[in-house]
């Protein structure tokens, strides 16, 4: 497995690959790699001859109030976990050659990132859509595959990723959970003990949710109202917010007539996790 | 001379010509072409293997009062002077394939696109940089020419290809003038004969202030003042802005100590012309 560390270097890099027909398949991650992340590889490799991943953690999409310098980073564990899964580069760049001095230019979708985690973490879709952009430009992917635990982020870059006309094709790979159900997540190495029991609720008032939904319940308030209810007997949780919307468009749904995407965003303790589930009816 | 109307049909052929190894030059317009058009013609086939043409009048950056609708023109002419020149192909694409319904992203780039034309144009820029954007996108030139009759445009190219690593080296060309010294443009078919005549102001005065720099002038107020005075002589003309500027970053000058921008818009009549000039100190 390479590393390449240079931004010129990974574009003469994916030239050359491109020019002898290899296609190219991208995972972009912000490292701490875990199975959720080692199945976007997976999934890379069985449409594409070249997998590349991605490692930065990248300063844009956090707040100032978020955790951008306490983010967990263990970039040799990184390596080591990809290239036993078969990806074949890495790319790791430096954050002054991405952002260098009197940087100016921001990507934005507009609307759907207002909304869910776009309204509790404003910019933070700004800063996602801006680097995702220029790694594309980048790394020249011909399929980049994301994972659906971030289901907005899914939804805000295939919507970019059409308005730009960028000739990528976007795969959104499935949750992949714990044995006990809570969906993997570099931050939930912040839990402790207790909290990591606590953050159980979490798969579980999803799980009660599609239920109601699949017995035939069709009203979203009152939805959100029991997973809200279910999610505070926990000490620890404080809900930022609880959604049920569109699975495309992230629209708001009264009446559910049609698939939706039901996602929050919860803190136990000092964590904020998300979590979400795709239910049709 | 091919002419292609589909984007994916224009994805699809610049991936042949990469495939076979042709390194394309790409020259973005609004159409109804003048020889400033047709240099850039030349100086894309001067670097290039294939040279391709988009003629798009892209509404994103006309403001609401602007002359969307009135801009002049003429997609036969444009082909058969853009084939003489010797162009390959013409993208020309409909509006409601480039902005189909519920279109969401766009492109900034901040600062240096609020002042000069930006300010008296607001949102003009992010409709520039959000249609080059996604025409780099379907025609994947290796190279990209523009004009340096927009000079600020240029600019903000440049520093949004270096900001959001697109691997596209932009040319920026001379300005083509007429015979008189008025800059070729496709506003130039709006002014009446008198008008035309008032125009030449605008070349003299960038000339005055040249010859004012090279025998000695440092006072960037003092120039500013002296091009206002010498265009408001004209009874049609009325100053948009007159602006002096650090050639690169578009930083305003106060003393001049290092190559400056002079560059202004004024109407005449109800034309708004822009022209401009770098001088070397």
């Amino acid at each position: 497995m390479k590393i390449i560390t240079d931004i010129k270097a990974m574009q003469k890099k994916a030239d050359e690959l491109r020019a002898i027909g290899k296609k190219i398949g991208f995972v972009p991650t912000m490292g701490f790699l875990h199975e959720g992340h080692l199945n976007l590889i997976r999934e890379a490799k069985k449409r594409c001859d070249t997998t590349i991943m991605s490692i930065y953690v990248n300063p844009t999409q956090f707040g100032p109030d978020e955790d951008l310098d306490d983010y967990p980073r263990d970039f040799d564990r990184d390596c080591s976990l990809a290239e036993k899964e078969g990806c074949d580069i890495i790319f790791h760049p430096d954050s002054k050659q991405i952002y260098p001095d009197n940087y100016l230019t921001y990507v934005e979708v507009e609307d759907i990132t207002s909304v869910l985690c776009g309204a509790s973490r404003p910019g933070h879709f700004k800063g996602v859509t801006t680097i995702v952009t220029k790694l594309f430009n980048i790394v020249k992917p011909h399929v980049a595959v994301f994972g659906q635990k971030d289901a907005q982020q899914a939804i805000v870059i295939k919507k970019m990723t059409r308005d730009l006309n960028l000739d990528i094709d976007i795969v959104v790979a499935p949750i992949v959970r714990e044995k006990d159900g809570l969906a993997k997540s570099s931050r939930n190495t912040y839990l402790s003990g207790d909290e990591r029991e606590q953050a159980l609720v979490l798969n579980q008032s999803l799980k009660m949710a599609e239920k109601e939904i699949k017995s035939g319940e069709r009203n979203a308030e009152k939805l959100k109202s029991a997973i809200v209810d279910l999610i505070t007997r926990q000490p620890d949780a404080v809900i930022d917010y609880v959604e049920i919307v569109e699975a495309d468009t992230l629209a708001p749904v009264t009446i559910i007539t049609n698939e939706v995407l039901i996602a929050f965003a919860v803190k136990i303790g000092r964590t904020r996790l998300i979590d979400n589930i795709v239910v049709q009816v």
